[in-house]
């Protein structure tokens, strides 16, 4: 069970962001050197985060990306979501009903127990990321660190 | 993020041997015609259900795998770690301190507050399956249900 390593890239690019004064963007390549990460596939994982409604992306010279709401508005579950999915790391492909033990079909009208069991476990997960915003980030940042961060993203 | 597909087989098969009276055993040939699943691929993650101290494996002709400890005591978290591994699904490469944005050392010294929630949100999930034992599994099984199970498993 793992999250693909751009999953780091993508939170700590959202809390960049989130740091920036309202309306300023930054590109692709400023955050890639920021970070210093591979150019061409964080500007995939970037715009992963457009299509899910959480950056607006502006073109021009002082385009590139910029938070699409408040950072109180935006989860890092919504983030994590946004470039691994919002699927159960657990699939049931129903074995209860295959081979010798199979269950007769009036058993197996509800979800099995142990799929309940691990749908749970990933509601939990998902429950925990769901109440952490960006701005829960930042409230946890040092007071120096988003002067900082502008001026060395810019 | 995903789960291997042996992590229902072996939630299953430890289901299914928790049904058996105490002290008898069923082979991995039996376990795999039961569900109908691969034999050398199912005998493999047994195995490891045997490494982690949840099943006890025993040769001869009645020889076979049974549960190690009550049922009681053996929780999903167990069986799905014994296949999967207790890591957190997330990485935390340190990308903080690389790039144009590297914080200094003194502010690295603590665990970054974005691997900290994502390592709480792992917390959530492991608890809620911690919290499950086989026994509990089986009390959500219908009455009629163990015995059947012991019927087409020997």
């Amino acid at each position: 069970m793992k999250l693909p390593a751009s999953t780091e890239w993508v939170l700590h690019c959202a809390t960049a962001l989130a740091q920036l004064e309202p309306g300023v963007s930054a590109s692709a390549g400023q955050l890639a050197e920021y970070f210093d990460l591979p150019l061409p596939y964080l500007a995939k994982q970037l715009k992963a985060l457009v299509k899910a409604g959480l950056l607006t992306a502006s073109t021009g010279p002082k385009g590139g990306f910029r938070l699409a709401r408040a950072a109180s508005e935006i989860t890092l579950l919504q983030i994590v979501e946004a470039v691994d999915g919002a699927a159960s790391p657990y699939e049931c492909r129903e074995i209860r009903s295959q081979g010798r033990g199979a269950l007769p079909q009036e058993e197996c009208r509800t979800p099995c127990i142990l799929a309940a069991k691990m749908g749970e476990a990933h509601r939990a997960w998902r429950r925990t990321l769901r109440e952490v915003s960006l701005a829960d980030i930042l409230a946890d940042l040092p007071p120096h660190a988003p002067e900082r961060t502008r001026r060395r993203l810019s």
